[in-house]
């Protein structure tokens, strides 16, 4: 849930008083080479930009209400990169010749800053190890390749040097689908793909746009916007996850009621393997089946690097809107959602919060302008009459695009629905606002990890009869391994991403840390979200990949038999194991 | 195009005065066993269920204008199943016990008829090889499974015998996906799914159905429509295939605008391999790439057998209408169709023929009151002084449902960009008709064979950038390909499937045949059209599989290393090749 503002506002960098200063200059060391920009080597986001809870009034005693962290606590001390005790490069002089001949010597980089920034993702797992200066293994060097010959230079020096390769886009992963396995021998080479980053085709008859993969997502709806088109796939991730991560992760943008998931968008694909490019058409379907198309997709570096794609974009939409509901239970917001899919109202995302995740948005307000404002005014008490629950309350969000007529229509449509479970429509406000602060999310999770809560987030999808009881049972899990750990914990979720069989459950949870072994927590409380998951019918995760985070509840999701069958495939195109050994299955 | 009737004339079995005799107890022998009804052994369709052209008095005209064939010529003489010399089964007595044992001894069938039905598709290649009385290779025993447990102990039965299972729906298959390689010494086992023809839940809340694979389309429809509900899946082999054939080839229906194709509509899936059982969920979307469900959809039975999966389900639509259109050119249908899709208009189905193959529809019109009086009327007087060039017309139908606002809509959003492009409405008669009369097309295939003309289907996909030019060159290579045969050929082609970046394109050729060795003019003109289809950017079949028809394009439509990646897949799972070995990849 993102941290809501007044309407009207602008996404600014948000101010970060408690700053460290430990990461400017090695951050810097770590653009140097090739005006590749990469996060913070130690958290999300780029230098200069945090959270701050300063100018939300609220959530000070929100957060030590139901976390027990007072966010007042100054941040811990911060760890010094110097401090990290980076293991020195294995990579023999033979390799690093062979992937200079190939990408140029000056995008062969093996410094300790270069190999720390590629040795993990973004997620809890992978912060506190990195805190906790746990790297057993880093890539030996990382190589930026600026096309796709040089990307076939440098997988055949790897596979022709018995070398390990991993293919790096943003390193927002969070399903730890990015390090090396601690016992890997063999050198590793970390294929960083942020030179590929243009648009080079947009054929607006068939409203397909041929990128490079390495392309962050602002940078691509820039490049397509300038031209009037638009790709419209826009996971929280957004502004630090690139295409060919998206598709390496079987991604799903919020907008994906209208745009599709990944998987739909990515209709033609390259993908360099040792000693061959896999080509697939841009053809809207075919027949050709088993689909190497969708065997590529998701298959997180383990199958080749993707170096582009043909993906489908849309005219920029002529009007826009976000409108914001409330409904009395999560029951009847979710049963909305159903309806609304089935219905002819055409949307572009669909979206409700439980009570919990609402009272959290109410209490990242910042004045009472926002959406504090909404619940505070007249229409508190006119709830009240009609018999509401206000500690129920769930905020929703449907958004519309099309001509005017069409928003119109929809609209409606939706009015009708929402007023048939209950629900009352709020306005255009606070989804204005979930539209500029929707990327915001990630940076809270570092700044109250850095006050002693920690926090993450587990997505599942099921189908709609499903989705209340694994709801139920997620929620009693999380409290189940709260009490386990002997922490007062948090748990909250909305739905979004609505199918015509289903929908995405996406949780967010926060537990104050107790002890000095944060991990064997985590993995308490995130082991029982993600079991109660598969036990209640629903996938291990909606769009943030298997990795090795997910891995142990694959054959739990898919049978032991569609497990085994992956693996049959990753071992029959990569008999070696030279490419990403050791994400999705062992 | 189907033969066109008179407006609210119901579909019925088509009298055939030339039927031949030759068939009838045969087709009941095969049927006794199982109650499983099965297709003409010699050709499509049920027994008594026949085209004929006595009732369309252009027909003659037109077909040997074109094709250089008289219709009136008698039916060549009927080839008698006692004529066929069919191998002896080579199925050794412990394989059928076992067999016995897990499906039940009634279940297991040997004779000359089964095996016969069991060899082949319905492929004009099929048919000639057939009425040749080739049959170098058939299954040696036929067996009728019940349920998944039976299906379990004949797959591991094949196995223990080291024996070849090919798995078998309505037999409707035009791309060779069915029969035992010529080479095959091992014994074939043909598992009819036939007898799993059931409903077996209907999930009203997630508007998924779990359904059993051998059900063909109709009683599939029936089972559902009783209870308020439709799939909406119909391809035009519907009457005659099942849910497991169009799970095991990517099929596409022609309401994929809306219902989405098999890929989109399967959402869950059992499937049996030797020893093993692959269950999916049915999750609306999941990021446990890459997609074993994927991998099972297209697989053509080479990874196992299905037995159920849970698709998608509407509710039966409030409103359903099909509107024709004119065009001036295919040209112009094809913009219109690409713009329709990009629109905010809601279409079930979209399509366009070309000139010829509307002036097909209009000869294979009934009566003064069908098609051929639309053009008989003062439309043709008007279309002539608007400038119409009255052999390019192109016939079109967009099919639309929902509440009656939405399709008043969305008919109004249509209507405005065919006038764009230059077409106009024709109204709701053509509609009707092609709703009723869309699964007849096959029929009329078999009629003309009888009299001395190969007709056969091929289709594609691509961009929408690349239809016209496409179209273009299959219609050079088509006419260079009967030139080569020295005949008179005739190709004609619909637009249909509209998708946002691209959409298929459905060609239907026939020629006289002119010697005794009709597979090799066949293979000239067919070959010529797929050639041209992979040339000019286009997939080598949008909705009809590979099987062993379409293999030889395969890695020119998906690369060299695409088709390796199927290989190592099939390779991996089935190291044995016990499971329909010689579909898609050798």
């Amino acid at each position: 849930m993102s941290p809501m503002d007044e309407p009207g506002t602008q996404t600014t960098p948000l101010d970060a008083p408690g700053r460290s200063p430990r990461t400017d200059q090695a951050a810097q060391d770590a653009v140097e080479g090739d005006g590749v920009q990469h996060m913070k080597w130690w958290g999300w986001g780029r230098e200069g930009v945090a959270f701050t809870h300063q100018d939300k009034p609220r959530l000070r005693d929100f957060v030590l209400e139901n976390v027990g962290v007072d966010l007042d606590t100054p941040g811990r001390p911060a760890l010094d990169f110097d401090e990290l005790d980076v293991p020195a490069s294995r990579a023999p002089q033979g390799l690093l010749d062979a992937l200079g001949a190939a990408a140029g010597a000056g995008h062969v980089r093996t410094t300790p800053m270069e190999r720390v920034v590629h040795t993990y993702g973004k997620s809890l797992r992978d912060l506190l190890r990195l805190r906790a200066g746990d790297l057993p293994r880093t890539p030996d060097v990382v190589v930026y390749p600026g096309d796709e010959d040089a990307i076939r230079g440098v997988v055949d020096a790897v596979a022709d040097a018995g070398a390990v390769l991993i293919a790096f886009g943003g390193g927002s992963n969070i399903s730890g689908s990015l390090h090396p396995p601690a016992d890997e021998e063999r050198p590793v080479v970390s294929l960083d793909l942020g030179r590929m980053n243009r648009v080079l085709e947009v054929d607006e008859e068939s409203r397909l746009a041929r990128v490079q993969a390495g392309v962050l997502g602002p940078d691509l709806e820039d490049q397509l916007g300038a031209r009037g088109w638009t790709m419209g796939h826009v996971p929280d991730s957004f502004t630090h996850s690139t295409l060919g991560g998206w598709i390496a992760t079987r991604s799903s943008g919020a907008q994906s009621d209208k745009y599709g998931d990944i998987a739909d968008l990515t209709r033609g694909l390259r993908v360099v393997q040792p000693g061959r490019l896999v080509v697939t058409r841009p053809v809207p379907s075919e027949a050709t089946g088993p689909s190497v198309r969708e065997m590529l997709i998701g298959s997180e570096g383990r199958l080749g690097v993707i170096t582009e794609a043909w993906v489908q974009v849309h005219r920029l939409p002529q009007n826009r809107e976000i409108i914001g509901y409330f409904f009395p239970s999560f029951e009847a917001g979710v049963a909305a959602m159903r309806d609304i899919s089935a219905s002819d109202a055409s949307t572009v995302l669909t979206r409700v919060s439980d009570a919990r995740e609402t009272a959290f948005s109410f209490a990242t307000s910042k004045a009472s302008k926002g959406l504090s404002h909404l619940v505070s005014s007249g229409l508190k008490e006119y709830l009240r009459r009609r018999g509401w629950d206000l500690d129920a309350i769930c905020l929703s969000f449907v958004g519309f695009e099309g001509d005017a007529d069409a928003v119109k229509d929809d609209k409606s449509r939706v009015k009708k629905i929402v007023k048939a479970h209950g629900g009352i429509v709020v306005g255009k406000g606070p989804g204005t606002l979930y539209d500029q602060k929707k990327f915001d999310t990630p940076y809270i999770r570092d700044y109250i990890l850095d006050r002693g809560a920690l926090a993450d987030v587990s997505d599942t999808a099921a189908a709609w009869s499903g989705l209340l009881p694994l709801y139920r049972h997620v929620r009693e899990q999380a409290d189940a391994a709260f009490a386990r750990v002997g922490v007062k914990g948090w748990v909250m979720c909305h739905l979004s991403h609505s199918y015509h069989g289903g929908a995405c459950l996406y949780f967010t949870f926060a537990f104050r840390q107790t002890s000095e072994t944060p991990l064997v927590e985590y993995d308490v409380v995130k082991g029982a979200i993600q079991q109660a998951f598969v036990d209640a019918g629903g996938t291990l995760s909606h769009h943030h990949a298997v990795g090795t985070e997910h891995a142990r509840w694959l054959a739990e999701d898919i049978s032991p038999a569609g497990e085994a069958m992956i693996g049959e495939l990753l071992g029959a195109v990569d008999p070696d194991r030279r490419l990403n050994p050791g994400a999705i299955v062992g």
